[in-house]
């Protein structure tokens, strides 16, 4: 594993990716539900209509479905080369995650995604590449506007700004909700299916090269298991309420833990979370804050 | 609902029905395997070969996925409508399935299938359609041979054939093997996306109308369960080493429950089965049987 020098850190930064058109139907729509634990009770009317095109009360989008739109730069990260920046796919883990949902998403369509790396910072440790994503309808109208950081482990040290980290302050009162919720041992596997195919979700050789004890779940689905908690507490099960939502990914979550999740409401608008491992007792999830429309 | 004509019954058998072309890719491959129970466990490489295309082993098809092919069939299931006899699609549950494996199934391809009704009973109670489907790859080789029968409750009586009952004589000895695996609350919504989108498998509210307590599993996903089971304990968990395997849906599974599956080898080549829903304590499939190639 080679540090990259700053020369070509530099030139990385501002590079605008290849736009990514991403064709889904109801059936994706569905299995992405599954892939996050959705429904929660499979009798459960409430969430029985993210899994079940022919629900009566009309089949919906869970809104976190927007980080799937472009879900094909998992190839470039595969590949072990983004914009000049070489590096083992192994040693990636998703950083943060930010998503902003500006219109309701359709149960089938095709979406345009411009990804575009907006900074890359030297953690020391390794390197954290901040990336932008605009997508839209058919129409051309925005539907979500994401933010994720990808943390890259051992190619840190290449004298680049070391970045600030800001702080989402946890109020000291008690959480006003807790949710608990169990994964399956199957959820990665589940999961992988909506498109992020990185073996170190599925692959027990291939997680021990990345220091693990054993395949870790995405990032992203345990992002939509809290989701899908915001939006049972705070939304009415109601994704069209859901004005944005963003995660540091703290630590990784094994396929089959349970996951607590502690909501603060700090103002009319405004959520305030955590989430846990059960088993562990770690905080998976931190930094972390919802915004609900009014 | 109206029992059909004798004149409508005899004008149907022998219909050929409309070739099925099924085009399918790793992801379906995996999501059939899902849909069928598999990985039991997760961290084995065992099974991780099905529902993993990357594995180390090579990725293998579970050969009864060769029942998808013809699975487009539903439509005219849901339709009401098959060959000229109507029915309420609430009413009819899949009755026998027997599948006949000729060539090792390819991880992805397009497969053509030429459905016939070869016969139709009259049960008293309501009608079997019994219908034949051989299964093509792109070069015209024969993959699998299916034949499966269709209960319909509420149209029987309508003066044909009765048609004899075949029994499968189960050894008087305890079974060989005894397999026990549990089923997951959401299997049958994770199942349903392999193409069969029957609501008596999803809604609570259609279930009903079928006279069910809640949505029931399809039986192709527990007949898949028993594929599983065979090939685990007399096959090396390598499907190509099955020939054939066949059972009848002599009740319905509701998700979640957990399935025992009694075997007993009867030859060289010969494995005679039988599930039970251990929570009912009822046999969910009798007369049921694989042959292994030697």
């Amino acid at each position: 594993m080679t540090v990259p020098s700053l020369e070509v850190v530099n030139k990385a930064i501002g590079t605008e990716l290849e736009p990514i058109t991403y064709t889904y139907t109801e059936r994706d729509v569905s299995l992405y539900a599954l892939g996050i634990g959705a429904p929660a009770d499979w009798l459960d009317q409430n969430e029985l209509q993210y899994v079940y095109e022919m629900s009566g009360d009309g089949f919906k989008v869970i809104p976190s479905f927007g980080v799937i739109f472009s879900g094909r730069q998992i190839e470039s990260i595969l590949s072990g080369n983004i914009a000049g920046i070489e590096f083992n796919p192994m040693m990636l883990v998703h950083g943060e995650q930010f998503l902003e949902i500006k219109k309701p998403l359709p149960t089938s369509g095709t979406v345009t995604s411009t990804p575009k790396i907006v900074n890359i910072f030297d953690k020391g440790s390794g390197l954290l590449m901040v990336t932008d994503v605009t997508s839209r309808d058919e129409a051309g109208d925005v539907l979500t506007v994401g933010r994720s950081a990808m943390f890259i482990r051992g190619i840190g040290g290449f004298g680049g700004e070391r970045g600030t980290s800001e702080k989402v302050e946890i109020p000291e009162r008690a959480p006003d909700i807790v949710h608990e919720e169990p994964t399956l041992n199957i959820q990665a596997l589940i999961y992988r299916l909506s498109g992020d195919r990185n073996p170190l979700h599925a692959d027990p050789q291939m997680a021990a090269v990345g220091n693990f004890d054993k395949p870790i779940l995405h990032g992203l689905s345990f992002f939509g298991f809290a989701t899908r908690a915001v939006m049972k507490h705070f939304c009415d099960n109601d994704g069209d309420k859901l004005a944005s939502i963003g995660v540091r990914f703290s630590k990784h979550v094994f396929p089959g833990e349970t996951l607590i999740i502690e909501m603060w409401k700090t103002s009319d608008t405004d959520i305030v979370f955590q989430m846990k491992s059960k088993e562990r007792d770690v905080i998976v999830l931190s930094n972390a804050t919802a915004t609900i429309k009014r």
